[in-house]
């Protein structure tokens, strides 16, 4: 079905119908990070912490860059040891097949899959910063941006827009200098684009050394705050309201310019640009007609 | 109504559905090129040549840079001095009154406006050569581009896109140095730009002194012979087809864009959106009734 959803299509859009309404109770954690920032590692080890609660978790690791296909890079397979005899974890790269934007579309339709078949758990990692990788990454419940220590780490992802999508930071290979600098400028940059008055989420900023598993409880325990934060005073559902109503939106302009492509195209355009140029009736009155027709 | 035109929205609709089916028979010419290339002058020529031979004209002055409107600008009054008890000749300033592409949808209005009422000729003039202004000259049957002698001049015109609109090259100011060179660099980029095969029009290059009144019957016979060469073998009808196409194609893309507006707000979005969350229903779904009520 993933691959399905990866080829896009009437295909794709099938699963997702069929999907939809069998899931809601998966929740989504969305990774993201500059290349190197140690996101798959750290993933590795929210898997293992949150197998260790009994819980069963999907991976999907979104690769705009990569023009393999679904579960053949080979990160996924060094990773997939750890977890190969283990029926309760799933681990699968999405890359783009050539398609801009593809993985936009695609993301979320696996996840709907994912959640269809039962799992509690579904993580997004991305490999990089880029628009479409911070867009699929901070369409999760909690998001959790990587960091490393070092000057100008922080700019950068704020730069990148993460300070926006973030809920939760993380400040990996902390047992390299300057993790007190990176700290620091992020509460700096956090201060300064603070929402007024109380009741906003600031993203807590955790140090973790994801290679030795230091802090990755630390992680967890941030990720779950930030969820009873989100499910209290109906905030979660608020959330997927508005993640709902910006799919069904790009669905319908999708559609829509489906249509628009089909109305340049058909006979009645032909004719009805013929009848205007031969002053039978003006281009306002044609349109109206091209207008409803299209509605039929 | 040119005022009305020049406001937009409704009445301007309004007065262009009036005015279609009463047009058809005038022919126009576009005047463009670099800002003191000399089109004012060169058009006030034509005015007078076109007016000798007996011939009804309006002037369209577009200028998007202007904050002024309708016929308000101190050159068009300058100019109308030498017609101003010529009944046979109408002057008009368009602005843009901050309306972005305001002047590329409200110009054809006009022009429909003004072979509606019975001018045989519909000057259209731009000020400079940005992209609305070669937009709206080269959407006339003839168009004019005015350019100096001088080195780079038609490169500079090349760069503007102006190449491609050209149907008549006048070189103004040549009582100056490099009328040659100019005329030269032209023809070589024609040869560049040519179709392969037959049966093109290749644009003439005429030398003029518009001030003196040097080169103004050359100016009109090239018109004329283009004029004559469009009317031959139906490419006139062709050409106006196309336009006619584009035109329905614009209004078309601005009236469904309302629509998508409309179908973002509405409260059947809202409910979409609501039983997509609830599970009720799947986004696709969902999509196909949004997509149904629009033709409504």
């Amino acid at each position: 079905m993933l691959s399905m959803v990866e080829r896009g299509g009437d295909d794709a859009r099938e699963v997702g119908r069929l999907a939809h309404p069998l899931g809601g109770d998966a929740y989504t954690i969305g990774l993201t990070g500059a290349p190197g920032a140690g996101k798959s590692t750290l993933s590795t080890r929210l898997v293992a912490a949150l197998r260790a609660a009994g819980d069963e978790v999907a991976v999907l690791a979104v690769d705009p860059s990569s023009p393999f296909t679904g579960g053949a890079i080979l990160g996924d397979r060094v990773r997939m040891q750890e977890h190969a005899l283990d029926a309760g974890v799933y681990i699968r790269s999405m890359a783009t097949r050539g398609h801009l934007g593809g993985l936009a579309l695609a993301t979320p339709q696996a996840v709907r899959v994912l959640d269809a078949i039962g799992f509690t758990w579904v993580v997004v990692e991305t490999v990089g910063v880029g628009q479409v990788e911070v867009e699929v990454a901070g369409a999760a419940d909690t998001t959790v941006v990587v960091i490393n220590p070092g000057w100008g780490d922080a700019v950068q992802a704020a730069k990148a827009g993460l300070l926006e999508v973030a809920d939760v930071f993380v400040i990996n290979k902390a047992d390299r200098p300057g993790v007190e600098e990176a700290s620091r400028d992020l509460q700096h940059m956090l201060d300064l684009s603070a929402e007024d008055g109380g009741g906003a989420w600031r993203p807590p900023i955790v140090p973790a050394v994801a290679s030795k598993g230091e802090g990755t409880d630390q992680v967890l325990e941030a990720i779950c705050s930030h969820r009873a934060w989100l499910e209290a005073d109906g905030r979660l559902e608020a959330k997927r309201a508005r993640r709902a109503g910006e799919e069904l939106r790009s669905i319908l302009v999708e559609r829509l310019a489906a249509r628009v492509q089909d109305a340049y195209r058909g006979e009645a355009f032909d004719a009805a640009a013929a009848a205007v140029l031969a002053r039978e009736v003006d281009p306002w009155t044609a349109t109206d007609a091209l207008v409803d027709a299209l509605g039929q």
